[in-house]
């Protein structure tokens, strides 16, 4: 039976500040837990139950599984549907920010919502988009909702806090698209090789110190009456026509 | 201050059944609200503060508002970030289903997510897209988080459940795309002026006997190594591609 401290532990990584002082952070879910544990990120513990370790075959140290019930995962889920595997991972120190000038780069200007903020790092994976740079006001990667949405491409994607501003001011990218409600229709642009595709949150938008810095100001033409679109839908729209 | 019962009776509308009993269901968020304020939907009951009501201009019967604090607020509140105000409106009674053979609707296979679905209908509303249709499986549009997720668009929307198989037998669609795992690909498909538009759950898919009746079968074409694309986002990709 699992400790009631550890229980306590698991729910104490819900919280930023606890995360960082641990230096660890939770996955859930049947489909990322295989990925993780076939992938060579640290892992500290991972809890499961008998059934889950039964039916999955995975490359790992079966000595740090702790065997735990259904209601024991749902006591300390953070899923509304929980399902069979919780992990404790440790946050990878962070390395210094390298930028890949090859191809197309995604920089996210205070999105605070963890789904969203997960769906856009899986969309940018399918497309094959290799690194994303956050605001320091965007969600947290490692809050369990982002990692939630990202179904596992969190172990794929480089991700790093900068300030926006000063990454576009020191790093030459050939086009600097900004999406903005008022810009040139994406149908009509003509992407280069390579650039940086700058999305801001849904209230707010893109700040506007990096909308003076854009090379292209694009818009997702749309004849119904919907305000906006999902900011990870128009992020996936965009994706759809970079030439990568 | 709101009574211990009205409470009771807003929560209990977080459950499918007791919403058809009723004939009721919670609409929460600023703007949600106003734009529901400022429609024609019948609505029960407005639970506001009195900083929304001061600050907001509507037509709408004041005697219908009730004013009750953020604590209040946070008590019967579905949302993790509850607002200034929450809104009991009755379910519109079903219509005869009429089909619009005038430009492209959306039919969805077995969504379960509210999150994913209300989206979906956002973006439908984006490109002009006026109808929906769902198997029985799917989410409820009066789930409160996907009428969260529409953001207001379940307003424009026309949403009929319905058996998807019978919808193609007896109805003729100029085309109907299928989206799939490995079909062609959106960016070489010819779309014609009308059509329905099917996708399925992330995992499951649409069923095979849906399959068996597309004239396309479409995919988005990606370089990463992301096993699917969110549902809501490969919606707004292939919706992006249809000449509406």
């Amino acid at each position: 039976m699992i400790s009631k401290s550890k229980i306590s532990y698991i729910k104490s990584l819900a919280n930023k500040k606890l995360r960082l002082k641990y230096g660890c952070f939770v996955a859930e879910g049947n489909k990322i837990a295989i990925e993780i544990l076939n992938s060579n990120w640290a892992i500290e513990q991972v809890y499961a139950t008998q059934k889950f370790v039964d039916e999955h075959q995975f490359e790992f140290n079966k000595n740090k599984i702790e065997i735990i019930t259904n209601e024991e995962i749902e006591r300390i889920s953070n899923l509304q549907a929980p399902t069979d595997v919780i992990i404790v991972m440790k946050i990878p120190s962070a390395n210094k920010i390298i930028i890949n000038n090859h191809g197309w780069s995604i920089a996210l200007d205070g999105i605070q919502d963890p789904g969203n903020y997960g769906t856009i790092i899986r969309t940018a994976d399918w497309f094959g988009i290799q690194q994303i740079f956050t605001s320091p006001d965007c969600a947290d990667l490692f809050n369990s909702k982002t990692i939630q949405a990202t179904m596992g491409s969190f172990l794929r994607m480089k991700v790093d806090v900068v300030d926006l501003e000063k990454l576009i001011t020191e790093n030459k990218f050939d086009q600097i698209a900004v999406a903005v409600m008022n810009g040139e229709n994406i149908v009509k642009t003509t992407f280069t090789k390579n650039g940086l595709l700058v999305l801001g949150s849904e209230g707010k938008g893109v700040s506007q110190k990096i909308i003076d810095k854009a090379t292209h100001l694009v818009t997702i033409a749309g004849k119904g009456k919907a305000e906006s679109l999902n900011v990870a839908v128009a992020a996936g729209i965009i994706c759809s026509r970079l030439p990568i």
